[in-house]
C-alpha cells in the first residue's frame, strides 16, 4: 500500500501529490520548514497526513538543533521547538489533527522534566512514529467498524481523498471501502474529481485502481444526477473537523453531497479518527475555513482555463450541519444523533 | 457585443468557443459537414446557437450544391438538403432548438412548390437569417421579462454560458443580467466553472467581464457553500430543453443548484427562447441525455488530470423536475407553476 509519509530515521519522505498519479516524484524534507512547506503547498494533506507529517516536523526541529549545537542548553532547546511548533501550526487553520498532533508532542516535551535534549529528542523521534503508527491501526479499526454499513454489493459515493495518502495509511473513507471490499462485497465507488485540487482524479481514482477496486470518475457537478438516477447507494467522506454538535467541516462540496443524499434520501457516513474530533468547539460556525490562493481555480495543471483577471472566490473546506449526517464512523465505534450526547460519551473511554 | 456566429454570405464564421478566452480564433465554414463538424465538437454549441448554425449549414449545403451541379434537378436538389438536415441534426441529442431549427428550414423548403432550386436557396439563406435575427429579438425580450425577477443588489448564481455565445447575441440567463445591469440593479454574479468544458470559466466569466458586470468564478462545488453562507439571492440558469410537464434539460450540475436553491428557500428560474420549448414530450425522461467522450474529464486543456485508464461517466446534461423550478422566463413571458397548464397556454400565443 501507497505511504504518503515514511520516517527515514533522519529526514521525513514524502510522496509530492501534487504531481501524483503522472509521476510518482518524493520529497525528502530535512528540516522543519520544509516540512511547513510542503504542508502549506498540499504536497502532503489530508486531516491525518498533515497531523503525522508535523509531529515529524518537530522530530527534525529537534535533530537539526543538535547538529548545529550539540551542548544547547534545555531553555534554549525547548524555545526553538516551540517556534517551530507555532509555525507548523500555521500552516493550514481548518484541520484539526494538524493541532492536535503538535500539541501531543509538545505534551511529551513537558512530561519530560530531567532529560538532556538528545535524550528528549529521542523521545520525541518515538512519539511521533506511535502517532504514524496509531493512525494506520485506528484507519483499520475505523475499516472495521464501517463494515456493518456497506451492504453487498453497494454503490458508494466519495469525493476528495480520504485514503492512504490522506493520513499514515489505509484511509478513513477510503479503509472503510478497502475494508468492504476485503470482505467480498462487490462494491463499486463513484469518486467526484474534487474540482480545484482534483484530489479525488489523482488521488482516489489512482489508490481505488491500484487495489482493484471497481471505480468511476465523475466531476463534481453530476452527483446529483447520479443520485437522481438510483445510481448511488450511500455516501461516505472523510473529515477535517468533527466538532461536539456533529456539525463537519471537510473539503468544500462536501456540503453538497450532504444535501444531495437527503434529498434522495441516501445515507451520509463521515469517516474519521479520533484524533479529527474537537470537542472545544460547540457549532461548525467556530471552524475557520481556509481560503486558498485563486490560482488554484484559474490554473488547471499548470494551463490558466479562465480569464485571468477574474475574481475567484476560493474556500478550501466546507460545513456540513450535523442533521445532515447519517453516521460517524471513528476508531472508538459507530457514532449516531443526537452527537451532543453520543461524541462526549465515546470521549470519555 | 461578440457575436458566436456570423453569416458571411458565402459561408459561416465561428468562434472557435473550444478556444476562448485565452485565444480569439474564427472557424470559417463553407459546407455543412464542417458545420456539423463544429457542432459535434463544440467549438459552437449553446442550444440557440447550435439552432442557427444548423440552419446556416443547410444554406451552405445548398450552395455548394448549386456551384458544382448549377442546373441540378429539384428532386435531387431536395434529396441532398434532406440528408445534410439528417446529418446535422444528428450532431447532438439534447438541446430541442437544433431539431426545431433545421425542421423550420424544412417546412420553408416544402412550402415553396414552384421555384428553381437557386430561387429556393435564397429563399432559405433568408429564412436562416430570420432564425438568426429572430433569436436575438427573443433574447432581448426575455431581458426585459425577466428584470422584474431581479431585485436591487441582487447576488446571482449561474452555471455554464446562457450567453451571447449560446445563442445569436445577448444572451438568455445573460439576457436577463443584462437587462438587469442595464436598468442600474447594481447586481452581482457568481458563476460556476461548469466541468467539464468549463463554459463557465472561460466564457460566461469572459462575457461579464467584457460587460462591466461584476463576476466572481467559483468551482461547481461551491455553490451549496455560498449559499449556506446566505451569499446568494437567486439562481438563473438556461435550458437546452423544456418539455410540456416544465421539466428542463440543461448542463451538467443544473439539477444540483435547483436541489441547493430549493433547500435553501432561493428562487430558481430557467430563461430560453419559445424554440427550447418541446410540447410533444410530457416528461423530462423522455429526453435524450447526451454522453460524452470520458477524455471530456479526464483531460483539461491539454492535460490528463487523472489516471488515463480510469472509467469516467459523462453524462453532458441533467434534468431538473419542474417542482424545483421557480419560473420559466421566455419571450413570451414568464411562465410559472402549474407549468402543464402555463406552456400550453403560452403556446396558443
Amino acid at each position: 500500500m501507497v505511504k504518503a509519509i515514511t520516517w527515514q530515521d533522519d529526514f521525513l519522505r514524502l510522496i509530492d501529490q501534487t504531481k501524483l498519479p503522472l509521476t510518482t516524484e518524493y520529497i525528502d524534507c530535512r528540516d522543519y520548514q520544509s516540512v511547513a512547506q510542503a504542508i502549506r503547498t498540499m504536497r502532503v494533506r489530508g486531516a491525518p497526513a498533515i497531523g503525522a507529517a508535523a509531529a515529524f516536523g518537530i522530530v527534525l526541529a529537534a535533530k537539526r538543533l543538535l547538529e548545529t549545537q550539540p551542548s544547547v542548553n534545555r531553555p534554549d532547546y525547548l524555545a526553538l521547538l516551540q517556534t517551530a511548533a507555532s509555525e507548523l501550526q500555521a500552516t493550514r487553520p481548518t484541520a484539526i489533527n494538524l493541532f492536535w498532533a503538535v500539541k501531543r508532542m509538545l505534551q511529551r516535551l513537558n512530561e519530560v522534566t530531567t532529560e538532556t535534549p538528545a535524550e528528549i529528542t529521542r523521545l520525541l523521534e518515538k512519539e511521533a512514529q506511535s502517532i504514524w503508527a496509531e493512525d494506520i491501526a485506528m484507519n483499520h479499526r475505523i475499516g472495521q467498524f464501517g463494515l456493518s454499513l456497506i451492504p453487498e454489493g453497494a454503490r458508494i459515493l466519495t469525493h476528495c481523498n480520504a485514503g492512504a495518502l490522506a493520513t499514515a495509511g489505509y484511509g478513513t473513507a477510503l479503509g472503510v471501502i478497502r475494508a468492504a471490499h476485503a470482505a467480498g462485497r462487490r462494491i463499486s465507488v463513484w469518486v467526484d474529481e474534487t474540482r480545484p485540487l482534483l484530489q479525488g482524479a489523482r488521488l482516489t481514482a489512482w489508490e481505488l485502481l491500484e487495489d482493484g477496486i471497481p471505480v468511476t470518475l465523475i466531476t463534481d457537478s453530476m452527483a446529483g444526477y447520479l443520485m437522481q438516477q438510483g445510481k448511488v447507494d450511500l455516501v461516505i467522506v472523510g473529515a477535517d473537523r468533527i466538532v461536539a454538535n456533529g456539525d463537519v467541516a471537510n473539503k468544500i462540496g462536501t456540503y453538497t453531497l450532504a444535501v444531495l443524499a437527503q434529498m434522495h434520501g441516501l445515507p451520509f457516513y463521515v469517516a474519521a479518527p479520533w484524533s479529527t474530533v474537537d470537542l472545544s468547539l460547540s457549532s461548525g460556525t467556530e471552524i475557520p475555513i481556509e481560503e486558498r490562493s485563486p490560482e488554484e481555480v484559474r490554473m488547471v495543471a499548470g494551463q490558466c482555463i479562465a480569464p485571468p483577471s477574474v475574481p475567484v472566490y476560493n474556500p478550501a473546506f466546507d460545513l456540513t450541519p450535523s442533521r445532515l449526517v447519517t453516521a460517524i464512523i471513528t476508531d472508538r465505534g459507530i457514532i449516531r444523533p443526537p452527537y451532543n450526547e453520543s461524541l462526549p460519551e465515546l470521549a470519555r473511554l
